[in-house]
């Protein structure tokens, strides 16, 4: 299949819908990026990759990172993890409380922000140290994508620590029932260091490989995971990836996939493919509205849907 | 693949687990099931069949019934029918009224009782009358399964409308919304009646090719839905078809499945095969524990996950 | 204290607020009243009586009727009736499912919804039949206002009995909870034909005075209660009497009271007298707008709180 | 009537009750109390003083001190405090988030913790300054205890600092709807300072004078707040003071009161005394188990329920 040629026809199409949605307001780093931006990468398994728009751009990867930190503590605490987290859908927005309250400070998954933070804690608690801890996962984030250069932006974290006062409630009640191994703040900064990593499209593609290929970097033949591990991992994508719009993403796309509030987001066709795309106006549920159309169109004109 | 050798091996290996779980009580006409039974089919959609263990005795396909009624008001109603109910896991057991008051007489699916409850409404609402509306049901379960023989069994429907209070109650809620079109109890009714179908593995298999194949029968070559409704149909069984525990089902199992309190669960590997599997003793989320263990072991031993 | 004066000061200070409010429109018969009404009735221990305003016009006692229920239940059942509902205030507003099945079908307390439904229920049961019941509630209601033409309005019960869904919701899940003797429907029945009875004012101070002597009515020496056990109506009137508005209620005005949607209120002054206002216009709380006022003017001139 | 008679006669009937109930556990520093003490302190408004058992022990206030921050808050803000915290009774247990998120960070009472939190954070913002701000509430219960000696233990404080997370998460969800001036840390360690006051309760009982003489102290003819504010205050205590058993206590006692976990119970006779009980072991709601059981005597003995 040409998939250069199917980028480019989305790119035409999507056009009209410029200028809808709206850019995420909370991190006032975040709220002054010019909308009318558009990026779509793909990379399949022999490393061929296709571009379309803004796919040079860094972004801040936000949400995103959140698979890679769970791929890191699942190589590390395999299923003693889920006596820490679940992994269930939420039903409920992104950061709600009442679910964590009613459920004992277990979080339903690990991409909602309390499962997050559970998961950034157990890698500070694992290399004993917060700082450490960052850099074990910004390194293996430049590992899976293959570019030493991928750094993090110190002022959208500190943006969003002035402003995280709903994710430490999160940190707190954790804390309150024992789910926290470390101090809330610490999780909560280092949280934030991640969400803070810039990437652009074709390297966040290309950091999808690992997950497309059972667990096993197809280009660079390192291991990351097990089949199994990352057969879950993509199962939880599907189930939780796009907080409380995971349903509809899954009913209208069908890949496994994951959305970050900067307008990302990543995407796998098991077996084929890691996918890219990045537009900063988001629909009501806080994924990239252009992002989440281009997807769908992707899966109506290729069929790569996993259903 | 020696699917006939892959199914005894699985059948052998849970042999040490029979006794485990416990048989649905709250249904009068059901608690009094031998728990010790179990069956296992696959139908390929080349019409090559295999079965291993009690694959000829009938049961009450309860829940997986939701599958055949969203199928026709999807191929009545198309969109339109989410006005009524959404595509989004619920995060909640399936009976909850915290949800469905929360969102306004709105049910998150159309997998939880609520939302099966107007799905009913609907083709009731659409053929004018009950009786017909469940002949519809009855005939077009036949007609997949290519079984003409299937019917109901009326003391199990029975059975279920005297305890039926609590659906009532999401019912009555629902109508309070508007969002019910008849009467609570005629609702309930013709729904009791549908998840009181009887029958066994080997014709839930075949009666699942459609779904596998793109919306048509790949043996009789009827077409019964679009490929892209059949895609929206497999992915809201991913994310729904198992109540709470459907996180859980994606993540051990990975394919598109329904369970049902009878210990039936369905489930479809796109493009390939129609899967049904049978055991009465459930686990604690209401689905079929040795049906899903049997299901994981599948999936491991042919590595037919669609992740 | 000249009471009479005190009346028609307050009635004369409420005429600019005639127009604020709006009445219960979810009730077809009680939608087309005028809502520029207002009566104030109190009469002392001593029999003495004092009326401003439309003290003789009849309207729908709605909720009022629950404070009437819980008197007969309490005289049969005594403490057993606490194993069925509590007298927390609810926290939430007067019709939720939500707290109804977080606390497994047993309600709050007599004066929302579900709990007089239940109230209602157990005096069914212990008459054994439905009729029954309800006469003896006409009766005991004719004989604490101490007036025999007291009766119900047939047209208002079955406008209610139509938009009963939301009643018959409640009332199916405390039947799935063991938490109701008879059928739904014949105990939401029931509940709206004694919801429906009309008074005045004037009847309904009259039938305040046993609750204000200690149980037994002053003037008829008639003995209804024991002194703890009004004490205790007189709390729960207190801190549950207006729904959600019950802390706002006793926070302003500081009377045992009652309120119903037709846009009746009584009030108890413990020792001294029985107080009854009416006016159609609801505040957003869902109690009677001018009334509310009304009676925190009356205990701001007269001081007559009980705190 | 001879009170010392009857409070006499009350410590002889609870005997039997000692060894009923539980310590609270959660803060170290009170857990290791002798469950078996029990004081009972009455003071009438001419100043005669009634004392059985052991009132001159001191022990944690606890939630008492809201009643006294919620004066001093009232009289500086008067209506205006209205916008960050309601009256309502909550209809939860005392530290719940679901409320509190449900509604926006606006916690239902100044009685709960977020509450609470909510007025120590207002005179934190009123004096500019934390320790000003505790000062001021230190010295204003001296002054209305008459009793320049009352200090607090910074242990207790500091013990409860520790297993602070549940509230520092109340703390900072309210800080993210805007309805925190100062940070979650410094509101938090405020509240837990006035929380760690010591008193007993001949000196409690002695502070309820004010409330029950219409906001003046009748001894020393002091006045802090209006007649009207008082009421208000008193209907609070009614309706609120003793978090989900709020209706209980008003249904068994009938008076305006305020519990704390360390075992202490402040009521109020308006236009009569003041009253303060304590004993160590709670019931399952959280207060003083004995210490309740002692002023429902109280009440059946003398007849003094405000119903």
């Amino acid at each position: 299949m040409d998939y250069q040629a199917v980028l480019e026809e989305i790119y035409k199409e999507i056009q009209p819908h410029f200028g809808e949605g709206k850019v995420a307001d909370y991190i006032p780093a975040l709220s002054s990026i010019d909308p009318r931006q558009f990026g779509f990468s793909i990379i399949t398994q022999d490393g061929s990759t296709y571009n379309v728009g803004d796919t040079q751009t860094d972004f801040s990867i936000q949400s995103i990172s959140k698979l890679f930190t769970f791929t890191l503590a699942l190589d590390i605490y395999s299923r003693d993890l889920y006596t820490r987290l679940g992994v269930e859908p939420s039903g409920n927005p992104f950061n709600s409380l009442v679910q964590l309250e009613y459920e004992q400070g277990k979080p339903r998954n690990p991409f909602i922000n309390a499962g997050a933070i559970v998961v950034t804690d157990s890698l500070i608690a694992h290399y004993q140290d917060d700082y450490k801890a960052f850099e074990v996962i910004l390194n293996f984030i430049r590992d899976v994508a293959d570019d030493n250069t991928i750094s993090f932006d110190p002022e959208v974290s500190s943006s969003e620590m002035e402003h995280a006062h709903r994710n430490l409630a999160l940190a707190n009640l954790m804390k309150s029932f024992n789910n926290l191994d470390n101090e809330p703040n610490q999780a909560v900064q280092t949280y934030f260091k991640h969400c803070a990593i810039s990437m652009n499209t074709q390297k966040l593609s290309r950091a999808m490989l690992y997950l497309a290929n059972g667990g096993t970097d197809p280009l660079s033949n390192k291991k990351y995971l097990t089949p199994q591990q990352t057969r879950r991992i993509n199962a939880v994508m599907l189930t939780c990836g796009h907080y409380d719009a995971s349903g509809e993403f899954a009913f209208h796309v069908g890949l496994p996939g994951k959305s970050g509030v900067g307008g990302g987001i990543v995407a796998v066709v098991p077996g084929k493919m890691g996918i890219s795309v990045w537009s900063p106006a988001l629909n009501h549920y806080g994924n990239s509205h252009l992002g989440t159309l281009a997807l769908q169109k992707f899966v109506e004109k290729t069929g790569l849907s996993i259903f």
